[in-house]
């Protein structure tokens, strides 16, 4: 039935292996569900009978707190994937600018409404960093998406060229949507937000999960911010009101609490990117510099290498369905220290001894 | 934020009162979740962290065992209001026909499509039962929505009836969606299902949810049936891949497993609602009859009788929002033999001793 390529399918190994495998195609918080959440799901079973809150009030008042923005400036949504469709069907754009290769999931949301898709792409000689030339294609649009840091490269976009194409965006009235969900594993976190130009900016909206930051994926928790209420109140509406289900209102709230969790997430993922990708370049692979939980990487030879690490008992996200990447291309997670080890001995067994 | 009227909002009472209300306002087998659910929920907390199944493997082959339909005619969803949300998206029709009154996500999820609803009145000497004249109406439609039983009159549409209405969908190649959400409380589900004519009818939908029946509301799970397997695949891309969570995959798979909680259900609902359809009665309610799990009724004086309910810890619902009903409605659910006592107690001082 699925028709898109993503990371995280594990299902279809277990069916085949019959074990979990190590899976670094999906880049979830090796810290795993933060302990009070799963207490917190434990005890709240008995409240899974009822219908959820359709107005999400504790868990907008929690998001509230933790991003400094106000109640009416939030809207949650069942994963940010979520989020994505609704924002498309409620603008229903004919023109997008997409960056290439990212996130699929905008392609697809965007396709679902015959949007017409205009793509900036990025280049590997360029570290496949967004350049100024991006301000060129902004023209006649309704609607731009930015990952931020960017999927699957792992790389930010300068904050002023952001600032500039913010202010193109609002000069021919086009949206702009920047997806920080990758943000929370960055040390520059707080000065790299665009949120503090969300009062500035009506037709910015910043988008935000829960799914890889406190590794609920399972549970399906996204949101977006924006100063627009009324475009808010429209993406809304462009689905059912229950969307949220309880436990992911109930991990939410009590994930938020967690700021030792918070920090210690920033503080492992910066040490773990450097360890992983110091030991990917001593194999000999390219690697792309990554500010977020995950690192792009690519290999020259002609080698199956995501058959060998699946036979090894290891997932890694191919990167050939993405647009402008092809079959040398592969990201992967970072993850445990442990599991880092694994990988960079599996990786070096196949590409140095094989 | 929340645009929508609807039962189940114990939320806005429990911020108010501070303690949970008696929620007779939304249909949810009283029951409760199902033990065994609640025992696998406990037990799988920690899948949560990976994505869910976005094929729902287990899932649809657990369904496909309890509906005997084969996989590929299944569909999952975020609830059933999420499926009737991407049917629209993935039809975009023009015209629609609706019963009035109904379940309101069908006219809110056609109005986002731009959708002109035409409505077919139910009348009220005619118990809301439908009538061979809404024939008459099938006619420059691209999809057509029954409720069966309706919410909120409780009300089933004659078997033959529903087949003369299927044949001319077929012939004006309309969509015929049959919301059967309902129809797992009544004795006569196996006779009534048009589940049997899924082979016949291309362009028929059976919808079905896991809210109700199994008192997961706060889970979301439902699904749709349908032998047109590129409609459904349609369906599927009308959103996210990752819809239905973790948690209601695993409670869905749970639940069917539990035949005696399918049998108690119909045994107790049709008990329980001889009994509080009898009481209403002898209260001096109008009662109209119902074939499922709540019970439509209405009261000739000018009284406030939500308000007074409210007062007492009892939530019913108001039926005012609903077309061609006004706030002389009300609609409760058929609960525990205990909770039906109160209601019934409650309803009888407020009006006969008020």
């Amino acid at each position: 039935m699925c028709l898109k390529t993503h990371g995280g399918d594990i299902y279809s190994y277990i069916r085949e292996k019959k074990v979990k495998p190590i899976d670094f195609s999906a880049n979830i918080n090796p810290m795993g569900l933060p302990k009070d959440v799963k207490k917190c799901l434990k005890n709240s079973i008995n409240s899974y009978e009822s219908y959820p809150d359709i107005y999400c009030n504790k868990l907008v008042e929690a998001i509230s707190l933790h991003e400094n923005v106000r109640n009416e400036q939030i809207v949650c949504g069942n994963g940010a994937a979520d989020i994505i469709y609704r924002m498309c069907y409620a603008i229903h754009p004919k023109k997008a600018l997409l960056i290439a290769p990212t996130f699929s999931e905008y392609e697809a949301a965007l396709k679902q409404v015959g949007c017409e898709i205009q793509y900036y792409v990025l280049k590997s000689e360029n570290e496949f960093k967004i350049q100024s030339d991006i301000l060129n294609l902004i023209n006649g649009l309704k609607i731009v998406f930015i990952c931020n840091p960017n999927n699957p490269t792992g790389m930010l976009i300068d904050n002023k060229l952001l600032y500039e194409i913010a202010i193109k965006c609002r000069q021919i009235n086009s949206y702009l949507i920047i997806d920080e969900c990758f943000l929370d594993f960055t040390e520059e976190k707080e000065n790299t937000s665009f949120k503090k130009y969300l009062c500035e900016f009506d037709h910015l909206v910043i988008l935000k999960a829960f799914t890889k930051s406190f590794a609920m994926a399972g549970l399906r928790l996204g949101y977006c911010i924006s100063s627009n209420v009324e475009f808010l109140k429209n993406i809304y509406k462009a689905s059912q009101p229950w969307s949220v289900s309880t436990p992911a209102q109930i991990a939410g709230v009590c994930a938020l609490k967690d700021k030792e969790y918070i920090n210690k997430t920033i503080y492992n993922t910066a040490k773990e990117r450097k360890y992983l990708t110091k030991g990917l370049k001593n194999i000999g692979l390219h690697v792309f510099e990554s500010y977020t939980n995950f690192i792009l990487f690519k290999i020259d030879y002609n080698i199956d290498l995501y058959g060998k690490l699946y036979e090894k008992g290891i997932l890694i996200r191919k990167c050939n369905d993405f647009k402008e990447l092809d079959n040398r291309y592969f990201r992967i997670a970072v993850k445990s220290h442990r599991d880092n080890i694994i990988i960079l001995k599996a990786l070096n067994e196949i590409i140095n001894k094989g």
